[in-house]
């Protein structure tokens, strides 16, 4: 008895597809490949990430920057896993390119096309058919004596930790200008919907549904145990100052990163940018979950023993 | 550096304020009587609740059903603890009748005003300096055989367990007719953001902000340990079928109860009826959990040990 | 680079072998038969258990009950799950008849013999190959206007729980005569090494190692979040009184089942009774936590996305 | 009803007592010196650590190493907080100079006498009136290309951590030579009893009573769910592998500190050193856990809300 998708009535068919692939991995520029030519023949034009054409040798194609695909494509396909989605998203981000993630090896949460159905699943997606997600980014400030000394934007997480050398961070956290407390641990993650399955669900954060609107803290190993997860409104401002620490840092979806000193404010907020992905028609997330997360899908024959 | 009250415009005061109290508790009718007094000196019509009016022998005040409090009361000060608040809240669910919490005790997450500031702060509220905080309630069905057999609203949260005496429970859960996982565990807790902090909280559950618009899904001691907490948007409809359990009942609010047998469906979703809270001017939701889950106010002098 | 196991010298091979299945289970008699037979044509005697006996038709062989066994069977092996080896162990305590765990269908923590590796593994196990392993057991007095209405043994876990239909129990705990707390929860397991990989496990316990020799408290869905699992020397007497109930219970490896009443206290301690596994020589506890767990074994060669 | 006291006999009185101090903490020299002049009234003789003497500048008393403590008194009084304590329990280790901890502002798990009952309590037990406790140390090498190049002692714990810059470490861990798991986390914990209630209560592990023979392996943030505390017995050789990491560091009670290479071992076992703590008679180390982690010590009056 699945719902009928919410979104995914039949749109005008994309013309120029991007192919991006996680380029490090050997092998990748088979399946790459491939999927190019299928593509050409459902009538798309395709470009190549300039990166991905240049490790793979996959050079008779157009080769484009991601700018240049922000401004040029009209949908990126990702072959990869989640982080290569991750890092090319944060690039298009604030232009109007829908991405679709292919998985090359293990179902990811974003990457949930498995690369042997992608040439059934893609051209139909190519030509109008699918449900469109739009995930949510984080925009994020580091401010020293007043002055803002970085910025960057994750779709992730936004995540203020201590060093491997440092014996604690304490972090005092504000909310839209209300002070929450000062907490003493490992470091504390502000995690999107997207981040839920990632870094936060480690440290014992909750799942949020990718259509929720909100965005989670969760507290690393924290001194108080009673310093839980909360999740917050989409709209919240959150400003986390290093109140004490030998050594802190920030990084954002684990990439850039800038070290801290006491007194300095990581200001996090919602970006309006966002950022698009596409699923096939009748695309189920708790499949994805229950698959990734090893959760049950019948019924058990046996007990907890 | 508190950022100025999103809502808190001076407002028309009002004129029938309706009295409630925990009538359980030995020794409420002094506070009562005063808070009635200083009501009346400050030119507000008092009414009493009738249980509280009997319970307590205030009966010089004229004495309303919920009912009627529901359609005569401007307003209801409750004296109590979250609970008592939380019984009269159901019942005046689908009224405009807002509520305004003042603790016996303890301080409370919606019983926030101290007793002792009551005479100060009161006043001035009733006469419409506050903040107003909507919270969403849930409305759940039992179905059996196609049939609906019970139904209640929850301000805090609905509960499918098993009994003390039957092994575990079986719950197959869907979320908009998505199907999501077979979950084997003590039993299943759907809570709003105002339930985050009760049950769901012990549970393991994340804090969910009371402005956050979603609800939260907490299994208790699940036999999968993958089985976290997911936060859902607040127009997911859940369906939790009871797929086995030697014994397992529902409950809604830790009030009501229904037994269930294999088969059965509970099906929650948000309810159109919400419930008003107001707060001093200046309220700080943080301030309230500093203090009672102790959090750290001020920067600590020693370190983790 | 595997240790030598630490208890595997070559002994003196068994004469009496009793056969023990989950007779509940459909076709459990072909593998039942074809286990009696091959341990026939090793050499040994053949007994079987017999509710087993009855229930598979399996009668050719001498039918003996539990008792019986206990008197005159040199080892049992059990065909099932681990519930299965659970129940007979406890009737089998204080007899000195080690237990060869067999799994019909799902492999268990102490049912750890795949049945398609059965017919090698046993008959070398049955002629004196095998590491031996004690496990210890909890012996439990329900203490009621200082008399004592109910005992048992427990090889898992004794859980005291309050049932579906009441809020919460309140526990006054103390351990050798010393107050701990006050413990306000759905209930506390009392857990062996044995146990902990059960329901102990899904409350949040650790697991305990079943060469350590402690026991673990562990608070299912405790009110205070700081309320962790505490785990005790193995000669602890833990004593829980119940302070406030609406109704509770207490239950012995999940079967046996007495009612509580406020001011009853069970006592809990190590029972000078234990049970002996035995497993086959080069036995990995570890191997079967990766299984069951779902635990990692080899190298990752994506990253955390 | 309190037991009574295991080890509390009446002992031979100490002669010759060290003066330990955090020296760090402005106006400690005050209640030193008053420590130190009612334990000479008590006929005791008194020596400062050297350190302390220095930093406070109380010089009328013998001042000796850490070292010379170690041959020379019979047992050392520490006032400060537990990480003073360790501190000296690391450099007294091996020596046979019992630990007597006055706690300077706030309660410890080991300095657990408070200052102002230190008058009163010290005497006492100096005279011979105490309770011993001993506690396990751990001894950890770490061996680079079959070398050992570090090794050092912990009373808390050993911690293997990423830095603040990498993504995760990948840890390959055995236990006696067993495989045990490839872990991917934020790091790992080794865990005495002592160190249960500092850091690896942080990361999510149980508490151990002082007196389990026992380890534990808590994991800080791991990627895979199921990766639970684990408790092992005293006599488990830990070896934690680092598979792979960006940059990881083990440290040993949060103080000394070793960079890390793909390959390194880091191998833990317990040490044949202890640690001897004395308490005052009737000692109550559940009072203690109380106090530190607000655990209810009356019934309570209200429910969960």
């Amino acid at each position: 008895m699945p719902a009928p998708p919410k979104d995914s009535a039949l749109r005008t068919p994309f013309k120029t597809v991007a192919l991006v692939g996680r380029y490090s991995t050997a092998g990748i520029e088979g399946p790459l490949e491939e999927i190019a030519s299928y593509i050409l023949r459902n009538g798309q034009d395709v470009v190549f990430e300039r990166e991905t054409a240049l490790a793979t040798g996959l050079t008779s194609y157009p080769a484009l920057s991601a700018e240049e695909i922000g401004r040029e494509a009209d949908v990126a396909v990702v072959l990869g896993g989640d982080g290569t989605l991750l890092g090319l998203a944060r690039q298009l981000a604030g232009h109007d390119v829908p991405l679709i993630g292919v998985n090359h090896g293990r179902l990811g949460f974003m990457t949930d096309i498995a690369l042997e159905d992608a040439h059934t699943v893609l051209p139909d997606m190519l030509d109008g058919r699918y449900e469109a997600e739009t995930r949510l980014l984080l925009e994020s400030r580091v401010v020293r004596d007043e002055m803002d000394i970085f910025s960057a934007l994750a779709l992730n997480d936004v995540v203020v930790n201590r060093s491997g050398i440092s014996g604690m961070v304490e972090l005092a956290v504000s909310v839209d200008g209300f002070f929450m407390y000062n907490q003493r641990s490992d470091g504390l993650i502000v995690s999107t919907a997207t981040g839920s399955t990632a870094y936060a669900l480690s440290a014992g954060g909750p799942i949020l549904h990718p259509t929720l609107s909100g965005v989670v803290l969760v507290p690393i190993a924290p001194h108080a145990l009673s310093n839980r997860p909360i999740v917050l409104p989409h709209d919240a401002e959150v400003t986390i100052e290093v109140a004490s620490a030998r050594d802190a840092s920030v990084n954002f979806d684990m990439q850039s990163l800038t070290s801290l000193l006491p007194g300095d404010r990581i200001v996090v907020r919602r970006s309006e940018k966002t950022i698009n992905l596409l699923h096939p028609v009748g695309y189920n997330y708790y499949a994805t979950l229950r698959k990734k997360l090893h959760w049950h899908e019948y019924p058990s024959e046996d007990n907890r023993l």
